[in-house]
């Protein structure tokens, strides 16, 4: 958590939870946590509802996304409605930087597109987990005046990004990284649950680890039945 | 500032400083009312140093690099050889997150593959400024699912990152954006000095607010010498 964010937490009139269907109950507690250590008592009443569940059956992908946005901000607009006064503040808490694979941004243009509450937005900006993820294990992103790509694991999956030596890589539910264990030269940072108590980091030659990272990720996940992890693979800079 | 960099902070003996030779003095008074408005009075002592000047005039950029941050980790050693006992704590703060072009992290590298200290380092993540310039904007990195590369103005120069439709630019000293004015479907969102009172932000389409970031950017740094900005550049996923 930022100083700022803090500040604003504690300057809102209501904190929104938009729990995920299905989402670890650990992560709810996580974020419970996150507000009792930071808010006094006596601070935002806190609202709850369910964020609608995402339709991952359908081929149309983007009409997919799209159409989930809307319900989610028909949610929003619900909350919003029923628990802020004309001049109230809301503070909805997002996981890592709001900029990164986070749909809540959208959420709210759609929302405000609509055009049917007077609202004032601010995006406070947060430390993702590829930040933190970067400090856990003492790397940078971008070798010296490099490039660095952003990118899933379905994207990796399907060839090494053109261009970049360095590729950082978020959403990776099929070790997407297992595809490259024969390239020489490569070095990987990986990170589960980065950040909280049950953090997991394992770094080295992406030949020598593969199999000690495909194997902590199943066990992590069979264990605690969700995981959130990503990586840092580096290719040698040709310079 | 997170809250957990505030708490390194104020557990430190010793702050240091290490101002860059030619730095704006706006920039290291910036860094003392940084420390001011976080620690209060009693905290930390503050050790300044310059760092040593960078050879911007040989070709052998690597090497060059490379000589600098062994006359950099030079200073540091002395630094904390003279100012920390045994036992002690030092502080070193970075602008926004040393993950991205940020060479303090190498520099430690540098000091502890000596062995000459015995030294505990441990690195806390930032907000970067293009986390808080994404933020400033109200945008996200990514399109849905889709990559980001993070790159240099004179990368951008040379040609279009291959395979992503977000990129984010740092380090541009030549408007490499001008290039592509002609790209129809391109929108640029534009900040200077995010993040601080002097801050500068426009976007929109390319094609029509270019010549005025190039005007304002001019204008800028004329005014206060040196200029610190960074954009994203978004074309319209294909999908
Ligand atoms: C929907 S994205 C949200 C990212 C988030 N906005 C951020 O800034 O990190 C979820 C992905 O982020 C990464 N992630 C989130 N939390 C993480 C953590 N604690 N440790 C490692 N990776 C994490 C994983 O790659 C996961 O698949
Ligand atoms: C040497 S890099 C350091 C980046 C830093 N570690 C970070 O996380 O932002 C300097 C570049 O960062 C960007 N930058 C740094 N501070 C900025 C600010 N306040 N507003 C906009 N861009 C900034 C500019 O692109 C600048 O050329």
């Amino acid at each position: 958590m930022t100083v700022n964010a803090v500040a604003a937490l504690r300057a809102a009139d209501v904190v929104f939870f938009l729990d995920k269907p299905g989402e670890a109950r650990e992560l709810s507690d996580l974020r419970e946590a996150i507000l009792a250590a930071h808010v006094p008592d006596g601070g935002p009443r806190v609202v709850r509802a369910e964020d609608p569940p995402r339709d991952r059956t359908t081929p149309a992908y983007a009409g997919a996304v799209h159409d989930w946005r809307a319900r989610r901000a028909d949610v929003l607009e619900g909350m919003v409605r029923d628990n802020l006064a004309p001049g109230e503040r809301g503070a909805v808490l997002v996981w890592g930087d709001p900029a990164l694979y986070d749909s809540i941004i959208a959420v709210f243009d759609d929302l405000r597109g609509r055009g049917t509450l007077d609202l004032d937005v601010r995006v406070l900006p947060g430390i993702s987990s590829i930040s933190a993820l970067a400090a856990r294990h003492g790397v940078t992103f971008n070798q010296v005046a490099g490039a660095v790509q952003i990118t899933t694991g379905r994207r990796l999956a399907a060839g090494w990004p053109e261009g970049v030596d360095d590729v950082i890589v978020m959403l990776d539910a099929q070790n997407a990284f297992t595809r490259y264990v024969d390239e020489p030269d490569l070095v990987i940072h990986w990170g589960a649950y980065v950040g909280t108590a049950d953090e997991l980091l394992i770094s080295g030659p992406l030949a020598q680890v593969a199999d000690r990272i495909v194997e902590t990720r199943t066990r992590a996940r069979a264990a605690k039945g969700w995981i959130m992890d990503s990586y840092l693979l580096r290719r040698p800079a040709r310079g």
